[in-house]
């Protein structure tokens, strides 16, 4: 071996065994979730912060710093002339290695760990106040959090706004100026698309969905739909837990968890299939390259394009129930013995604005999300104070949505993202769907019996296109160029508007 | 704080920190016991792995050398003038940590390394061999174990015989000088109470125990003396397993696990007892002492003391059963219809030589562990070389048990152990017999309802007694003197011996 090949190849270990480390920290993160016992909390909080500090004392070590540095044009990030001899693939792994590592340098080690132990604070006090519907008792840790996320954006730097750097965070190269006319032309679309369906003819019912349906049938039908979808149980799992979640630590080992309310059907139903997008995705990272960012996913927004994809465009369309609908009607004849395939479609795609955003049909979710992204550009622009974040809230929600809460348990509390200061994060859930109708939308192209295999219940031609375009290539690509490799276009809100238009039409009987 | 005081907080907290590490490395093997799909065993190999190398090196190196040495005179291995100041438990943290450290300290890296990973190897090699019943597919990785232990031997040091220090890593403290002795006249008693019960004139039927009983009914019972025992489940869990263990991540996260055979109701039972004592004993460990020698169990000896004192002292009890046995005849209504509170505890009390140590009666089970403590003396004496062993434990099971195993699956190949270089291990399970019979008595006499509350199925007085007589001391005192302490005795096999014989006097009706 070259002494370029060698040095390169010495990375990509010790890259590997810190992600052990992150590993085995996500395995007491799974387990703390699913089948820890109450009073092992405090002794578990500890074991993964230490886990934590060591994969980061790790990663910014000098040992990385000295076989990575060298390939490294630190004016562009990219690999320099020292890479030459390596393929376009470990070019990609050393750029992604030198962002992530070069942000993390930032980093003071005593930030990061000043930054977790706010954050775990935090989450409680939030609990807790979510649990009593005080925001004032959560009021001085979201400040806290707030100032730490200004800290960090001065250490990291910033281009334009302060915000982007905080986004770059979740989404690589995503920024203010390319979200929000984004965000208008969909705000546009989603607002004129509520009032057509508001002022459509038929309503569906979707009462059936809320009648009692046995817990463990519920979990054994997510089951055989995880399974049609080419979810590999011997390399995964499916667990129940407060709020579903995928987790990996290792392309061989990645589980799903959803949860099970007995008399909400589209509960569980919609979480196993939403988190087998992101669990496909994760078994279907390339092995050899785990621990390197080209065995990584590549955002949170293309995560999130897994998810929605299987949870949306396929698990709330007609073709799909014409397999899967009588299946279900086997398991609960008598819950849905009057109920037909276009029935059911109809009440899995009923819209009605609400008041959590995890509850919102594939309408309004998105204009949820703007609530919150455009609360967080006026937190972070300091434009607003953090007291007067549950007016926002609601001036908000009645301006997108036409509805108020009642109790900020309902409005400003909700979410737990702010907590762990994941400021920056939401745009991901709505990137996440525009990616998935455009991706959709060209499977159906690429595979033009894509939707008569669906109708069948054979989902694995859709699974293999999604390994073949998506997973393989970890972070080989950044977001943009991924998207624009697959769908030959760039970003844009008009895929997902428009089949969601059509699905509208159909379902609400309007034109 | 002085100077004294802050070095010797600084060791506790760094050896909390190591605890993490190995709490972490308990918290990934559980997990690969229990719920890891069947894909994930080569990476979690690799985390657990690392995990155990980090917390390895942290462990001798430099900074606990730094902090430790001070403390303790070399010659004696106890703490010296410095230390004058703390207390006597703290003294013993410093003198324990210094025994584990300093035999750590002897053993090269590179050689811990190597020795993890033959054992890796040897044990799926030993699965498989077991499997097709052929000893020659596992012998050579037998031998490189067994050179293995040599090697370790030769960097530890020996006194007397190399066995010794063997012994020395599970048993602190015992010989092969004082355990001869000690299993010849155990043996005695045993060879002579077996030939009683053979000639005696009532052989109990223990046919009803073997009936069909449901797996889920068997779990719940099980959990239902579990939690009379006072095994806490707000601190621990009951998970189903291949091979039942305890494992503990701390005093507030201690997990046990069973396995349930339908044919075979003591299987489940017997496990869930057996792992509940051993829970009792990482439950009642002093949390504030966690990751130091204060804050864990003195020696597999004195663990499987506690397991078996509730397995058989408790468990095979009649007083017992007068509790607990129409509970279960409300479960299993059918199967024990026809059977007597007398009945049933005699068919718990079966005794029948057999070939498999793990499901071998009260009587015979030691004679199984002297096959093996023998055994493993001729290896390590080098009086034996590996291809003879299937034939030297036909003899041996010919000698003490009177039958001879057909298949070396059943035979030499039947345990785990010596796969992953665990010699000296096997006579703690003697030990812990004999101890549990000197603690139980113990028990009775300084708590006179003692029995009088388990036949109300009370068993939170003997709990208590064993926190407060055991549990909570860690590794303050030796074996010995924990012994000593509790009981005013030293290690004898007469209590053992006159209780079994009592018991048996009684189920088999002889004098």
């Amino acid at each position: 071996m070259s002494d370029t090949t060698n040095g390169f190849a010495l990375l990509n270990t010790k890259l590997r065994e810190i992600q052990h480390l992150r590993d085995a920290s996500a395995v007491l993160s799974w387990d703390q979730e699913t089948y820890m016992p109450s009073g092992g909390g405090p002794a578990r909080a500890e074991q993964i912060a230490l886990l934590q500090t060591l994969a980061h004392d790790k990663f910014v070590s000098a040992d990385i710093e000295n076989l990575l540095t060298p390939y490294i044009d630190p004016t562009t990030g990219l690999a320099n002339d020292k890479a030459s001899g390596l393929d376009d693939a470990s070019k990609a792994l050393l750029r992604e290695t030198w962002r992530d590592f070069s942000r993390a340098k930032k980093l003071p080690s005593d930030f990061v760990t000043k930054l977790g132990r706010e954050c775990s604070l935090a989450q409680q006090v939030w609990a807790e106040a979510r649990q009593e519907n005080n925001f004032s008792k959560f009021a001085p840790n979201l400040q806290t959090i707030i100032d730490l996320k200004f800290e960090e954006v001065d250490y990291i730097g910033y281009i334009d706004s302060p915000y982007n750097t905080l986004l770059d965070t979740y989404e690589p190269g995503s920024t203010v100026a390319q979200l929000n006319p984004l965000f208008l032309r969909l705000r546009e679309g989603l607002v004129s698309l509520l009032e057509n369906i508001r002022n459509a003819p038929a309503h569906p019912d979707d009462r059936i969905l809320y009648q009692s349906y046995d817990h463990d049938q519920q979990l054994e039908f997510g089951k055989l739909v995880l399974t049609k979808m080419g979810y590999d149980f011997t390399r995964g799992r499916l667990d129940v837990s407060a709020h579903p979640f995928t987790t990996s630590f290792h392309p061989t080992d990645v589980r799903v968890t959803t949860r099970v309310f007995e008399k909400d059907l589209p509960s569980c139903l919609s979480s196993c299939i939403h988190e087998g997008g992101h669990g496909l995705y994760e078994q279907g990272l390339p092995p050899e390259h785990h621990g390197t960012p080209l065995g990584e996913a590549l955002s949170l927004g293309i995560h999130e394009s897994q998810s929605r994809l299987w949870e949306n465009c396929v698990g709330r369309s007609r073709t799909f129930w014409e397999y899967f609908f009588p299946l279900l009607k086997n398991r609960f004849p008598n819950q849905l013995k009057y109920t037909s395939v276009e029935g059911f479609y109809a009440a899995m795609n009923t819209v009605k604005p609400s008041l959590i955003r995890v509850e919102a049909d594939e309408v309004t979710y998105n204009l949820h999300v703007m609530v919150r992204f455009e609360i967080e550009q006026d937190v972070i622009g300091q434009w607003v104070s953090v007291k007067d974040l549950p007016d926002l809230w609601r001036t908000k929600m009645k301006d997108y949505l036409g509805i108020v809460p009642e109790r900020d348990a309902d409005g400003v509390l909700q979410d737990v993202h702010w907590s762990f200061g994941a400021f920056g994060y939401f745009p991901t859930y709505t990137l996440g769907n525009l990616y998935a109708a455009m991706l959709f939308t060209q499977a159906k192209t690429d595979v033009p019996e894509l939707e008569s295999h669906i109708a069948q219940g054979n989902l694995l031609a859709l699974k293999e296109w999604l390994n073949d375009r998506i997973h393989r290539h970890g972070r080989q690509y950044t977001s943009e160029e991924l998207i624009k490799r697959v769908t030959g276009k760039t970003l844009s809100a008009e895929p997902f508007l428009q089949t969601l238009t059509e699905k509208m039409q159909e379902v609400y009987q309007f034109t």
